[in-house]
């Protein structure tokens, strides 16, 4: 099995480095045979190879089975021409690979709670996954331009778009609490009304799964009042990336969240919910458990390795547990011990044993 | 002056008559002469006369000085056509009488703070305002329709709608903090790139407003981060429809939470945050505060009594800290005592004396 690295920028490549550690213990110890790739991607796509997503990356990710990216992005290409920003990487990979389907589990860790913004009881049950779609609506739909002293963009859906991301988040509720809360603008938009519609038919298909409708903005609150209410979301595009960046501040553990980006089939991209964290590059500060975690969400999406993923999710829990953290975790009491990024990393290592 | 009064639908009728015995104290206390002139909205509107927003409705509006609206929409209205829904209605009054400029302030009340999702320390200086373009954007613009198997909805803003949102914004922040925060997803979307544009031209004339741009979905995460960080936020409509619901809920305020739509004259119409909560209508448990909370914003900004205003929204502070409390809030200790919504009423009138 292939494994495309893509460090990208800021923490990026420290993260992605001690991913690969993990990975690469787990396959000794089950006897699997990774090998990994690397290309470039973001900024230093461009300052490598002067484009965000080069050619030559691209051709690396289709000749693999899976894709583990870091972050990208920083105020050094703040800058560049539109089209070159490092983001813009991030847009091309998503549509040039068609992976229609980002995941964005957010789950709470016990060690974490007193870090959360919101009070502890509300966010002590809390696990729930986003299902956004990723390579439709407003972010490619035609025209976006600029007319004159206008500005259009075009938010586009079609049936098949619709039907294949509410399947995706179906089939994941049917194997975990059996509940879809589809989250539209159905009383506004008429996307929103053709994606209701689209999804009232899915639903149809699993009887076992209870579904809910809630309005856009009647989400946006109850992700605060009431988050441990909700089991698998989906919604289009730009509701996804505002829902899922607010959820992934509410139960304290940012840097702890994966993500994953999939296609039809098995390949899929995997990437730390937080990003490239300029300001503490290079200083073995950052935090390497959402990249780990994300590494997990390969495992198990990509190569359907359930119990490796699991070993590492569990050493990840207990490693917290343990009293080990980063900086940017907020852990008390008195086994607390405060890390570096490595020195996570030996610890993740060191509790899958 | 007259004030057309718009009951609506659940609760709107109750709060709105509270907020109107609110108003006649305060005329004849302070020698103002208001008439007041009821009009059908919502699904009401769709009951006495057939259409949410009915002729003699806009009529009265058209003529009143300002407006002021209880809340629209209920369960028994859903299977009604889309056009003649309870909130097509209030979509047709802003359009029609071009109330672009929605302001939603959100503070926090000591007495209310328990009662926060959000860790108590994160809420208490909280006290901002979002400024939300009504008229433009993805609700308003054309395509927006079924195509055989797809559905288009158009984003679209002219630099002249733009402007004057923004220009609305810093007016504000001048008599506030001196912070604008304006919020687009200008790395993804044409019209957000417009708006950044003219978001900068208009700063040039507020040299004394400090400015910061911030992408929609870190806005999300900010509201619930450092929701005291802000003073305030500007942003387009669908933007800002998501982002003043997630801050309604911070505060743990949602009852105590006015808005006002204002047009480029005088003329606004000022109704509560929150919804028709019809199941607790026409029991004396709704909270009036929201509504209240309007009507001092109708004071200040369509009859410019600034006064008059100061004199409700300090009233209602202080029955809030003497203990008074509709079923809605949690105000616990030694002083805390429930109240109906008449009560309430009657308890704000006494505190103004
Ligand atoms: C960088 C940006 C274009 C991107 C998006 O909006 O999709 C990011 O916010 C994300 O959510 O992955
Ligand atoms: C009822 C609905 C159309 C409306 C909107 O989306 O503008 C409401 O949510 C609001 O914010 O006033």
């Amino acid at each position: 099995k292939t494994i495309a690295v893509l460090p990208g920028d800021g923490i990026g490549p420290e993260v992605t480095s001690g991913a690969v550690r993990v990975l690469e213990t787990l396959s000794q110890k089950y006897g699997h045979n990774f090998s990994f790739v690397k290309g470039n991607i973001g900024g230093s796509g461009y300052e490598a190879e002067g484009h965000p997503l080069p050619e030559s990356t691209l051709s690396i990710c289709k000749k693999s089975d899976a894709i583990l990216l870091g972050a990208v992005g920083g105020p050094k290409y703040d800058t560049l021409p539109a089209h070159l920003r490092p983001e813009k990487g991030l847009l091309a990979i998503r549509k040039e690979l068609e992976l229609f389907a980002n995941l964005r589990p957010v789950t709470a860790f016990d060690a974490l709670l007193d870090a959360s913004p919101l009070k502890r009881e509300r966010v002590t049950d809390v696990d729930f996954i986003i299902v956004r779609e990723l390579t439709g609506g407003l972010y490619f739909g035609e025209p976006s331009e600029r007319r004159g002293d206008v500005a259009v963009d075009t938010l586009v859906y079609s049936e098949q778009e619709i039907e294949r991301i509410v399947d995706k988040a179906f089939q994941l509720a049917k194997t975990r609490k059996q509940k879809v809360t589809s989250v539209d603008k159905a009383n506004v938009l008429e996307s929103s009304k053709l994606w209701r519609e689209i999804v009232e038919k899915v639903a149809q298909k699993y009887p076992e799964v209870t579904l809910e409708h809630v309005l856009v903005d009647a989400a946006a609150m109850k992700l605060i009042t009431e988050p441990a209410s909700f089991d698998v979301i989906v919604t289009e595009n730009m509701f996804g990336d505002i829902l899922s960046d607010e959820a992934s501040v509410l139960t304290g553990s940012l840097g702890m969240l994966p993500s994953a980006s999939l296609r039809e089939d098995k390949l899929g991209l995997y990437e730390p919910a937080h990003g490239s964290a300029p300001d503490i590059a290079g200083q073995n500060k950052a935090n390497p458990l959402a990249t780990i975690m994300s590494a997990a969400l390969l495992l198990r999406n990509s190569f359907d390795l359930h119990e490796e993923a699991s070993v590492i999710e569990r050493a990840v829990t207990d490693t917290l547990n343990s009293g080990y953290h980063t900086a940017d975790l907020s852990v008390n009491g008195s086994n607390a011990k405060r890390v570096g990024t490595q020195e996570m990393v030996d610890q993740v290592i060191k509790h899958m044993a």
